[in-house]
């Protein structure tokens, strides 16, 4: 039991999805609901308030539904990290390995500033690739990043292994 | 000139994007700057405060940088409205023209209610192909489009003629 447990109830969970075997958590359920999506900002924003973030990187394409907010109300830029092809200026990229293959995750150069204090954004801390790779990213740019915020984490799957040393936190945990 | 010459100078013209001869207005730069994000979230909020907004729809993938915002200033839900095979739930489907070829965009069937009073957010309106399917999207679930905001508008695309009847607002225009 957990204050947010009303927030996972409102995640709906879809089996064999993207494929057999995998239970998805669904946050569009959750951010359909006015009150709960509010709810979630706040808790994001109270967490970082006063913490001097500059940036807030949201992580494509889920990440881009909560960064925002937290972009606005903690009055910081707002930084897209997107997968190949999509970003239309100069990027700095990253891959890194998937159970089978590789992928890449890509930001602007100039979005980050060295020494800027930077959040990073996702629905989900799943393995933890792709936030390990936005880390990186926004590290080799020379900024600092204080705190990575999720709404869900999958504990069992230990994505945190690949953030040490970084500031992780997740409102709901399965 | 305008009051929002400030927002459209923060804008970055990126040439030959994504093919040859087309002129790409890139929102990043503007977003990555905190005072204008805010400004622009709050251009937006102030259009759309008092209108008993119920859920505000993002469309992939920039809209959903400003849709957030909106849900959570306006205290409504956020929808987002997806390319196809994105979403994990039963969806609904409308395809639309291109200039060559056809595509489509995707919602969650359970994403509103009838009656409901939607806001539809997008970074751009260029030839409003898939703004228009957005809003069949929603009418065909019975709920009313209360109004179409969008951060940039291309007018010389003429976006706006398939949106006949609908309270279309734009930012910046070219």
């Amino acid at each position: 039991m957990s204050d947010y447990d009303h927030l996972a109830k409102a995640i709906r969970e879809v089996p064999d999805y993207p494929k057999e075997g995998i239970l998805f958590y669904d946050i569009t359920t959750l951010i359909n609901n006015g009150e709960l999506f509010n709810e979630v900002a706040d808790i994001l924003h109270q967490r970082y308030a006063g913490a001097g973030i500059d940036k807030v990187v949201g992580i494509e394409a889920r990440g881009f539904l909560f960064a925002p907010v937290l972009a606005y109300s903690l009055k910081a830029g707002l930084v897209p990290v997107r997968k190949p092809g999509k970003l239309p200026a100069e990027t700095v990229e990253i891959s890194y390995d998937l159970e089978y293959g590789t992928d890449s995750v890509q930001m602007h150069k100039d979005a980050v500033a060295p020494d800027e204090k930077v959040l990073i954004v996702d629905d989900l801390l799943a393995t933890g690739g792709t936030a390990a790779a936005t880390c990186k990213l926004i590290e080799q740019q020379g900024a600092q990043v204080v705190g990575m915020a999720f709404v869900i984490e999958l504990d069992f799957l230990n994505g945190r292994e690949k953030l040490p040393g970084q500031d992780v936190f997740s409102i709901i945990h399965y």
